[in-house]
């Protein structure tokens, strides 16, 4: 018999050479687990990964959690910046269908208001056949910052891609579906 | 004798599957249309298409809409979202010989202050040969208000781009040429 | 024996056709040295050119300045338009690794405030290897209007892609550089 609510699956991926060995304990992923811990309110279950800053890995990952776990999004955290080791964006842009291009405008437009390097960020969002991708920068406390700024706009987002119908803490998140045509 | 005072060709182009088939009333067009009407004080002429979510039609009516037709402007409207029918933008990006960034930014930015999920607009603009291309959104309501963020840089692109000279009902957008150096 | 505190070098581009037949008197150039001259705290140098409008002549600039000159930083001025001739942002974008998009997003959007035909410009920034790059308008006066609003995140930038500690005189632009993880 099949499941009737299923949980919709995300994706959490730390992109960090060094938390991936061990030498850095991961921050990033945590937050952006209590962020989502906090604001959906639609049944959800997590897929973490922690990899290095490696091309390969990262796109191997990326397939793995949007082919066999078939997550609906998967949210990365780390190497967004322009350092030769950060390839998370790159990956994500040549992984994805379509890219989002309004996510990584409004994140970084926000967190630019914060600190001006805000402006080094390379971050993008997109779609993967049933899945939506987000970049965040690797910093902990960007996580809320970025994802507050567009979390409204996921939803419907992913309703656009036949995923999972999620809901939000509208006191948290206000998320948006426009009615019907 | 050659015309004393050429009317500009702007070619509107619906793209949407339902619209195409008839089983939905195309407004976008008619919005455009309307837009236009209000705006532009120069004589102009439309040359108006619906067309299916198809990237090789698509591509097709840019082709002619271009170079057969020699449209100085061609404005779309619809399939700009992230579903795997929405392909206008890839396929203006790849017709164009130049992208212009600004428009989608500026656009993504007005419509974000209405609903947040106009993150999930992916349009653009570009120029290809003499001919500036944009994409607008396919809701009706949304076309003033992504035209009226913008439209004040469109004559002057059309100067540099050796198009037809066209001017704006300044009390409504007050079109902007900077002095010749 | 090698310097002790080796002076930054900094190639200024200027990238039109008229200033390099000498038709036309380059302000671009001298409006960017003056404005690093204000602002920079730490001894740097200029290495400054004047080319056309041409691919292959700022492809081959944009090398010589970034492998025989050792520039940490290249700044061009001019061929942002939509115009035929103008081809600095797309020799820039394939010259480089990886490419910033926050700073073509932050410039136009404050150069917009002055004037609506920034919505035209497709400056960029990006780096190649240990050089940080970035396109500004030709306009003279919105030389120092396009760095004023992006400069502060410029050093750490440098930093990152392992180029020398630039400093800024902090009454002009206060440089952030987040604290070590």
């Amino acid at each position: 018999m099949p499941e009737k609510e299923p949980r919709a699956k995300i994706g959490i991926v730390t992109v960090s050479d060094r938390a991936s060995r061990g030498e850095y304990e991961d921050r990033g992923g945590p937050a952006i687990e209590k962020y989502l811990t906090e604001v959906l309110t639609s049944p959800w279950e997590k897929v973490t990964r922690v990899v290095p800053d490696e091309i390969s890995v990262l796109k191997l990952t990326l397939e793995e959690l949007c082919e066999d776990q078939n997550c609906c999004m998967i949210i990365t955290t780390g190497g967004t910046g322009p350092s030769k080791r950060d390839i998370t964006p790159e990956v994500t842009e040549k992984f994805c269908d379509k890219l989002l291009p309004g996510f990584g405008e409004m994140m970084r437009k926000i967190s630019f208001e914060i600190v001006p390097t805000a402006l080094l960020s390379r971050q993008t969002a997109g779609v993967k056949g049933n899945t939506f991708l987000i970049n965040l920068p690797g910093q902990p406390k960007a996580i809320a910052e970025c994802l507050d700024a567009v979390f409204a706009a996921i939803p419907y987002c992913i309703d656009l891609i036949d995923g999972p119908y999620l809901t939000t803490d509208e006191k948290r998140i206000k998320s948006f579906r426009p009615k019907k045509k």
